[in-house]
């Protein structure tokens, strides 16, 4: 317990002033001193109110990609960073997003039931009743479709759910299936539901786990209202994310483009988000076994499985399948000694409706963080490096803006970007960060230097309180003895991922959230109004994520050496190493167990035998796996990682030998990735971080290998093992060069 | 994973015929054959349709105490048992059992409403609408008074609960609360509140917990409807139960009555239960802080604490503070060889209005059983112990008919009661036993000796069939590995207790469950149309009821020796001593875990600084106890339970020494008592089991030394430590005398 305490007692202890602070990673003591000057006068430069001014300004009037506020707000966002001095074009790209032109919902027995589909106006709502600008409530990439059939409520309407229904004696073949949002991505749902043989997917938002069970609904409260709807993409984003048409390549004007019938991210189902009123009456009147105790939501009625028949719907979607521009903004400043190395900030711009949060609240930060780097630069300073900023368009329907744009320049990055620093929403409370583990401990020291503005303590002091105060007991104990709080791994939802997973470029996603609750996402009242009553509501977390990125933005821009550091990423694929180890384990000692109880009939035997109960067919047993390669991979990768953190001083090298050091740092990455990619989807090259198949945004660490052996594939597990491991000692290999320059051989 | 498969397959293997089966426990070879005939006998003569013509007849009125039809229903079941051929009497005694004379609740601000109060009378449940017989919704032995105030929630108004309220700056003084049933004995809720300073109680049931979120309601499914109220009384039964008037002596017509106002078991405060439909509007108006996540319940708003003035309730409680009669029917057939030794069977016979399931669904399972009983004695043959068969009058208000009827003969009980068996409600699906762990191997060997009456297999291995499936890790691998099931500590909650706990006699509890789901319980639906349409509709489970407890009657009446083993016993205290070891341990890490948390001040970090945060008061640090005079308590025990498991053939003995051993077998439960009781509460003697003092019905083991830890007591702890471990040591001695008589010293 000893170690508690001495923590406990540093989250108190006060920031160490600039002249007696420790060194910056990456940064030699005078470097440092200059460094720390530099970031106090950036930070006396932000302004709250300029993120107000702006989100109000870019929020006034729905900005979905191909609208024409989102285009203004891009010749706005441009005439910005020229007037600071950035270098800026706007980017073009032609995509395919389709939005509705018929949605017809209604239920024809046993009673009769038209669904609304629609969000009111409010009073208390200043820009929800822009009615003739807004997307209607919908799901991008839905298929068209008129579909009648009897009603199934498969929970999230992911793969296990689907185990359950056979249990209980359900198929939702030529079926409608209503899932609740949740659980998984929402593309997974109507992907899983298609596979399964069901013709039509209603994805609704249960008041659960958004809507008035989680806090009073909006305008009195935050959250989520009767009438409030999710809306989102269902493209196959998992397959490839950006533009369907233009799989692997930028969508520029001339591109060669797959026929709409032909994109294999287009959803095979038609699909539609709807609200928990018109989810109600659907709900209430299924049959069929009570659904299991983890499915039941919170509205008042008691949740069948239905598929019975005797609720029948039918939907009915039509979409315009156009091609809309999208206009990403990239504005640059040129790195006075090595403007081939690229440290890139970007957000996305384009909104579902108004996007007061989402992405208007990281959008701001950007912004005023660009701003006060322009003013730095405007007194005679300038980066080493290349500082370029990114707006995004499109990211909503699939990540287009920024895919399009990577896949585009894909060779200049490759060679030249070193760092992408992803912000999307912002809020109150306390910093989150994913990303690469090899800027983890960066990263704790630009958090450990950011004051948190509502309490005397650094935003890592108070990130740190919450994970000793909430995390279980295996957090409390590893916050209490290890130097720095873990950064998560990056799965997917926001742009960084053509960066990390497809070019293998080092990531890093952030923001503050926490104390901003709310169910406004993705709906009509993700307004200026409804944010600035129950989100960040004096902006001074977009300021202090300002202070965040920029410092990571401008530190990694300035340092002498690129402060990549490989201990904290050994741990960390040490312990996937370990996951999947015990995954395999754990799987096989439950097949085991399960095969038996199937076998012996005790399964059967534990159930009501008045009850539809389909006993499952036993499950292949899970054979030992060969995980040595991994293992010793991974040792490969401790012992170089030790080499590197010995390997002297790097900041005495001459400046041309750093320079070449920069780069084996920052391509170092870049080994992560295999140009064959992850079975069944070579887009994605990352061989450590994936969004899952069937997860969607959720993470699979060692992707290949997790997935092989969750989808009971051994041959491909075995496969999949051995290639990862050679991926990590390629990595390994490479920090063993970056060791051997350092130490002059 | 050897053994599993072993088990496994011994589940689905067919019972031994008699001619090969091994013999029964406390019989010789010969013996047990004999006696397998007899159960064999005993099982053909029963016959469902007696259960379901008595339990249509018992629950066709409302039968409460006091009530013409309970009497009449006590006379009517006296008179079968006399021509059954038992020695049968009504013994009556004079009892407080208040009836409401005004009911009132009321909200006053911010809107008005008044709650209905009332359960509607159903076209489908023909009983349903008996208005001037039935017993209002209520809860017994509520204090009288008039009282207006604020309302707070207080989620299940147990002692964490207010913990969570200081924290989130609420208090309860001069307010009253409304809690959700469920998470203790409803009369915890009340006493709590009372000691925090509330001036009133409103118990609901929340449809999450009992209502629509588990399954159809009332009359479409079997779960409480929007207006079924559970009644219940909540006299302060942790401190003693029985008439409050007459604590530790019978209520017998010249007793020494307390007056009503000193009677401690009364309630201080007003105490209504409703329904959730009278709750919704009182719960919709609260306003102040969210409730935590656990306290959020079925009904479709947002949870509130309530507690900050907005909303006032009055409620005017007033009842017939009367004097009734209880008739409980005692029937007996005398022991041919051990008249002197008695083996009791007992069930309940009122009810809070029909009770067709409570208790009539376990009255009538014993009726049957003590019919074929009697037919068996017809036939000649006679039970070498006494049996004795009982029907209690007024359960429901306190236990009070087996208490009154325990406090007037607790001499004799002491000497001759050799087991006491209860059952209260009985239901379709697997069996539940609890009881005193002496009793554990033997009624083990019941259950397998018992067919399952849906499935192809004894009750036992269908019973560990859903404990391998539905079990934690733990469960399963000990059941796996271990050759009894276990059997739970009682805590209370029926008429087993004042056997058990105040006189120190081993008993059991048993029913079956688990497939007749339901929410009647205590309402004006529990009738006989709910329970043959929702319960054990054919009264298989009724008929399999009568094979167990009759075959554990019967096995007990007739043993050639008393059947209790002590091995399984001192593997049951042995878990309980780490138990209360582990407790005090996790206690200590847990206190100075978040003492650092608070004087850290990274308690208050991790909250919402916009939100009130009350930062709780360090708590003194725990102390190491010295457990070491319980562990070797234990070392003695284990000891002289192998001693005994080794001590050869009892049943070799003459007669007298078997009687003699017989005597010392059943009366050592008897040292695990202490006439000091437990600390507060003197009336509860067994050092082992106990209701919890703040759980009510929930079970306490080792209740002096795990109550005073949790009350942080610690010279209290180490004080019950001592005086356990002396109990332990004398339960010891008598199993060392045991073996030494069977061992012919």
């Amino acid at each position: 317990m000893k170690t508690i305490t001495v923590l406990l007692l540093a989250i108190l202890s006060v920031s160490v002033p600039a002249q007696t602070a420790p060194p910056l990673m990456g940064f030699s003591a005078e470097s440092s001193a200059r460094q720390r000057e530099l970031e106090s006068k950036f930070d006396s430069v932000l302004k709250a109110d300029n993120l107000r001014d702006w989100m109000k300004r870019l929020s006034a009037r729905p900005h979905h990609v191909g609208s024409e506020h989102g285009k203004a707000n891009a010749e706005f966002m441009a005439s910005l960073f020229r007037s600071w001095g950035y270098d800026t074009r706007i980017e073009r790209f032609d995509i395919l997003f389709p939005t509705p032109k018929t949605r017809l919902l209604e239920m024809t027995a046993p009673e009769k039931f038209t669904a609304k589909l629609a969000e009111p106006a409010l009073e208390e709502d200043a820009t929800s009743g822009q009615k003739s600008e807004q997307l209607p409530s919908y799901n991008a990439y839905s298929a068209d479709g008129d579909v009648s059939g009897d009603l199934v409520f498969v929970n999230y309407g992911i793969p296990d759910d689907y185990e359950e229904l056979e249990k209980l004696g359900i198929d939702v073949k030529g079926k409608i299936v209503i899932a609740k949002y949740g659980g998984s991505w929402r593309g997974i749902k109507p992907k899983v539901a298609a596979e399964k043989g069901a013709i039509g997917c209603i994805i609704y938002s249960d008041p659960r786990d958004d809507g008035y069970f989680q806090g009073d609904v909006y305008p009195k409260g935050a959250y989520r209202r009767e009438d409030g709807v999710q809306r989102g993409s269902v493209q196959g984003m998992p397959l490839y994310p950006g533009d369907p048409l233009t799989p692997g390549v930028g969508a520029v004007a001339d591109a060669k483009r797959l026929k709409v019938e032909e994109a294999p991210t287009i959803m095979k189902i038609p699909v539609l988000p709807i609200s928990y009123s018109d989810a109600l009456p659907l709900l209430k009147n299924l049959e069929g076994p009570v659904a299991p105790p983890s499915w039941r939501g919170g509205l008042p009625v008691t949740y069948h499985t239905g598929g019975t028949g005797n609720v029948k719907v039918r939907l009915k979607l039509e979409f315009n399948w156009d091609i809309k521009p999208a206009y990403n903004v990239i504005a640059m400043m040129k790195g006075a000694e090595l403007p081939d190395q690229w440290i890139m900030r970007g957000n996305h711009h384009d909104a579902w409706v108004n996007g007061a949060a989402d992405p208007i609240s990281g959008m701001v930060a950007l912004l005023e963080e660009a701003r006060a780097v322009g003013e730095l630069a405007k007194t005679g300073w300038k980066p080493k490096r290349t500082i370029v900023y990114a707006a995004w368009d499109a990211e909503e329907p699939g990540l287009i803006g920024s895919v399009e744009w990577v896949e585009t320049h894909a060779e200049e990055l490759r060679k030249k970007l070193a760092v992408y620093i992803n912000t999307d929403s912002n809020g109150r409370g306390f910093l989150g960060v994913g990303g690469s583990h090899t800027l983890e401990k960066f990263v704790n020291q630009v958090a450990k230097d950011v004051p948190d503005p509502q309490l005397k303590m650094s935003v890592w002091e108070r990130r740190k309180a919450a994970l000793m105060v909430n995390g279980n007991a295996e957090t409390r104990k590893e916050v209490a003895s290890r130097a720095d709080l873990r950064i998560d791994a990056l799965g997917s939802g926001s742009d960084y991922t053509p960066f990390l997973q497809h070019l293998g470029v080092a990531s890093l996603n952030m923001g503050f959230g926490g104390e901003s609750g709310g169910g406004s996402y993705h709906s009509a009242y993700d307004s200026f109004d409804h944010y600035t009553r129950f989100g960040d509501t004096d902006f001074a977390y977009g300021v202090t994520l300002a202070k965040v990125a920029g410092r990571t933005t401008l530190r990694l821009a300035n340092a002498d050496v690129l402060p990549f550091e490989f201990g904290n990423f050994a741990d960390t694929v040490g312990q996937y190493v370990k996951e999947v180890t015990k995954l395999a384990d754990s799987m096989r000692e439950e097949t085991k167990y399960m095969n038996r109880l199937i076998e012996s009939g005790a399964l059967k035997a534990a159930e009501d035998p008045r009850e539809t109960f389909v006993v499952p067919k036993p499950k292949v047993e899970v054979p030992y796996l060969n995980f040595a390669p991994l293992q010793n991979a991974l040792s490969k990768l401790e012992e170089s990682a030790k080499r590197y953190e010995a390997a002297g001083r790097p900041l005495t090298l001459s400046p041309s030998v750093r320079a070449s050091l920069d780069e084996i740092l920052f391509r170092s990455e870049r080994s992560l990735t295999s140009s064959s990619g992850l079975p069944g989807r070579d887009w994605f090259r990352h061989q450590i971080y994936a969004p899952g198949f069937y997860t969607g945004y959720g993470v699979k660490t060692l992707p290949g290998v997790r997935e092989a052996i969750e989808q009971r594939d051994w041959k491909l597990a075995a496969e999949q093992i051995e290639k990862v491991a050679k991926v990590i000692e390629s990595f390994a290999a490479e920090i063993e060069r970056a060791s051997s320059m350092v130490n002059g051989q």
